[in-house]
């Protein structure tokens, strides 16, 4: 720690998302003093950015906080970065393309600020203040729209080569298997994504299967998480079939990096997981177990993450504090 | 380094195999200065502990050199290990379980011993004195009989939280696909080891089909990567087609984990790679651009190992010198 990093009380981390923006100012301990949450109608970097510095602004006015007692503003972004400079280079979800993030928030708001991926955060988040506390190796896995994932080792985000690692939902499990949206075949995220899951569900419908989701929804788009968890509570075999099949895939994953990274912990978040965690888990564990070694299994915890939203804002939080002042 | 490593001269790397023990003095450059070899006939903890005492002696006999100026024996072991006490749990090829192997040769020649399994040793002699000298981040395969792996992060061997990272032979690839020896289906060392190739070429033998091995081998067992060597040169289909198969899911394995680890360097060594090389890195290296990320694959080297035997001896020559006196 560095003398001036002393004099920091708080961080402030941001969740920037394609639908909302959520800010929290935190203290050393990882407490939420406050919070503040912007829905994004405009995905221009003007409008995006505009509600961002809002937040910041909140958060502080909320807890009363000084800007030079915020020691930094952690933020996890959509997309591609540039780790260097902390620019956007491309985030599909936000149409953004080459976006001075740091620089420009860096301007506005006057406080430094670090720039990860949303997945990245996520995972720090919830190895920092959540289910990971006290775990030295984990792998987070974000189970939603799509599959994100990221690496905690010795205690610390692990990058890569290039800066990328943790695209758990693009390791190929079933070559020659459905189409994914990366334009490979096979992948994780192709057979085990709530857009998998979906597509199978939608698929049944479309034959006329007797199914309850067809009674919930209207079109594929609206097989949301929140869904399947009612199907499942009515004991819908077509949902729960198209479950289980995500659950033995994302269980395969698990177990072959079980064997190959042998993490202390997998951490599963994302929309599917905070739906349906209680049905989904068991059967995740018992598929991993199936496909690794027992002395590589052996003590392996594989947990649902537990801060839900907050898993991103206290994740920026953890950035931030890692980069002013060591590991709070 | 402590005061009484900076006396030390040399070390010793021993490779203790199932059919042969090598030994050699290394010196700080990691220049081998004398080598032993046994070859292993009966695999009694004494006769195999009496024959690497004897290439211990030899390798310093003949470079005159005195056993207070080793600084240690760094051995590669087949099988699992208790990583605490130097012991072997269980070595299948050798028919051994619970041998205290440190303690025994401590005891015996009264140099520090350093025990680690063989294809984490492999992985650290290529990746400090081979072809991943000076990365920091990289991944060893070792395709043979089976498929084995090791992992360099941060220029250390990675362990994992059962000590037991690199089982990237046991990676789930193709679910129900073939049986594996581990009694899973579908795992890499059943679709891509030099005993899966020989299989599927095998079979098309007592099919009848046209091919050249038919006429170099009278069973399964004798189609070693020599013979497919011999048959590739024969344009033989067959083997070549197996071998193709084979490049393709070796592919997709390092594809996967360029996504989700991204090392900076596969190093690509055994039996297979040693014999064909040259056919089968460029098919490899298409297949692992195929199944990862254009941004993830960038600039990852994927390379034949180039140390061969030598391999072993000097990553246990390695793994002495890191414990003794810090990285050579």
């Amino acid at each position: 720690m560095n003398d001036s990093a002393k004099n920091y009380n708080y961080v402030i981390g941001v969740d920037m998302g394609g639908t909302k923006i959520l800010a929290a100012l935190v203290d050393r301990n990882g407490k939420i003093l406050a919070r503040e949450k912007k829905r994004v109608e405009d995905h221009s970097v003007k409008a995006i950015l505009g509600s961002v510095v809002e937040c910041v602004n909140s958060v502080c006015e909320q807890a009363g906080a000084k800007k030079e007692q915020v020691g930094g503003i952690g933020i996890g972004a959509p997309g591609t970065l540039d780790f260097e400079t902390g620019a956007v280079l491309f985030a599909p979800n936000i149409h953004w393309r080459n976006v001075p993030l740091r620089a420009l928030l860096e301007k506005e708001v006057g406080i430094k600020t670090f720039v990860d991926n949303d997945v990245n955060i996520g995972t720090l988040g919830e190895h920092t203040y959540g289910v990971g506390k006290g775990t030295k190796d984990a792998i987070g896995m974000f189970i939603g729209t799509g599959i994100g994932g990221g690496i905690i080792l010795g205690g610390k985000l692990f990058y890569g080569f290039n800066k990328t690692a943790g695209e758990i939902g693009h390791m190929v499990l079933e070559p020659g298997g459905p189409k994914c949206g990366c334009g490979n075949r096979g992948c994780l995220e192709a057979l085990a994504s709530r857009s998998a899951i979906a597509r199978r569900v939608w698929k049944a419908v479309q034959k006329g299967k007797r199914t309850a989701v067809a009674g919930l929804v209207k079109k594929e788009q609206e097989i949301v998480s929140g869904v399947l968890a009612e199907a499942v509570k009515k004991k819908d075999r077509i949902a729960i079939k198209s479950l289980e099949k995500a659950a033995k895939y994302i269980g395969i994953a698990i177990g072959g990096l079980i064997n190959v990274v042998n993490p202390e912990m997998f951490i599963l978040g994302g929309g599917v997981m905070e739906a349906l965690s209680p049905m989904m888990l068991p059967l995740i564990r018992d598929h991993a177990k199936k496909n690794s070694f027992p002395h590589c299994f052996k003590g392996i915890k594989i947990c649902a993450a537990k801060l839900g939203d907050d898993a991103g804002v206290l994740g920026g939080a953890a950035l931030a504090w890692s980069k002013v002042a060591g590991n709070p």
